[in-house]
């Protein structure tokens, strides 16, 4: 699975002792892989009507727009993983608001906890996996260039409820299940 | 990791290429255990005013009562996973109503989102992780015996909005962090 030992993991389909369904075990040395379904925490963030979004330097979709958004790490609570996203994208210090949303895309087995949020600061610039970052009023987000579904989502999502105190948060759009 | 092959794997700490961080490396292998936070799902279930507590039968807490509830299988939304949760610990055919609440354990790297739901009918029964289900007015809720503080929680928390349409979901109580 990495080349730093020059040798790959040999997986194979097995019932691992105690459980009851087939799993990835390596045939070279019993280790059994439970694979998880992954957790991205992110957030709409404003800063006064404009919403900070970030332009892709990595793949996939490198070049296309995106919110401040990633894997939730061990240890860390969805609240701090978002406002470390924040920051590691758009070296942005955001204070979140509430939950926005949660998203499932079961293909991936990922599930995307979304926040809304507002700038502490009018201060933001690009980190190491954004070319750009930039304040957009709602007229000017470029729609066509943003980088996954869910980003479409959230923000049509977050206009929905941009003056709603209590809300429930969305999940998938019915077309996008 | 098991005894399948009568072998376990040998992880050591190392920084994978291409990775900004330590991870479990094995050294037989090569193998990467890129751990992540586990995701929880689980619902607080009524029947009119009646609240579904299941009584494990299995360990951690072996004899404690607690929410249907378990971690979220791959490619599954939470949605369909706290629907199979409650079926398979308490036969429960259940509906799901909105996010009540999503908790964190960050000791353990465990994300809960907690449903508010609704039997479809009156009809439940232990699974084979039950010893016992059962209804509880909320006056007869076993507090002392409950497995988990985030049982509790969301309990405490359910009650809260009782009678609401529109609410964010909540979060670890100031004192369960
Ligand atoms: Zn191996
Ligand atoms: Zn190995």
């Amino acid at each position: 699975m990495n080349d730093q030992y020059g040798r790959e993991p040999n997986f194979e389909r097995a019932v691992p002792p105690g459980d009851n369904m087939e799993r990835s075990v390596c045939s070279e040395c019993g280790f059994v892989d439970y694979q998880n379904p992954k957790i991205v925490v992110g957030s709409v963030t404003t800063w006064n009507d404009k919403i900070l979004l970030c332009r892709r330097s990595i793949e996939p979709r490198s070049g296309f727009w995106t919110l401040p958004a990633g894997y939730l790490e061990l240890h860390e609570t969805p609240e701090v993983g978002a406002k470390r996203e924040a920051q590691e994208e758009a070296c942005a210090s955001i204070e979140i608001d509430r939950v926005l949303a949660i998203y499932s895309i079961p293909r991936i087995s990922q599930v995307q906890i979304i926040y809304r949020a507002t700038l502490k600061q009018d201060e933001i610039a690009a980190g190491p996996e954004s070319q750009e970052v930039k304040l957009f009023p709602w007229n000017e987000i470029p729609w066509t260039d943003l980088a996954f579904p869910s980003v479409d989502w959230a923000l049509r999502h977050y206009r929905e409820v941009i003056n709603a105190e209590q809300f429930s948060p969305f999940s998938n759009p019915q077309e996008g299940l």
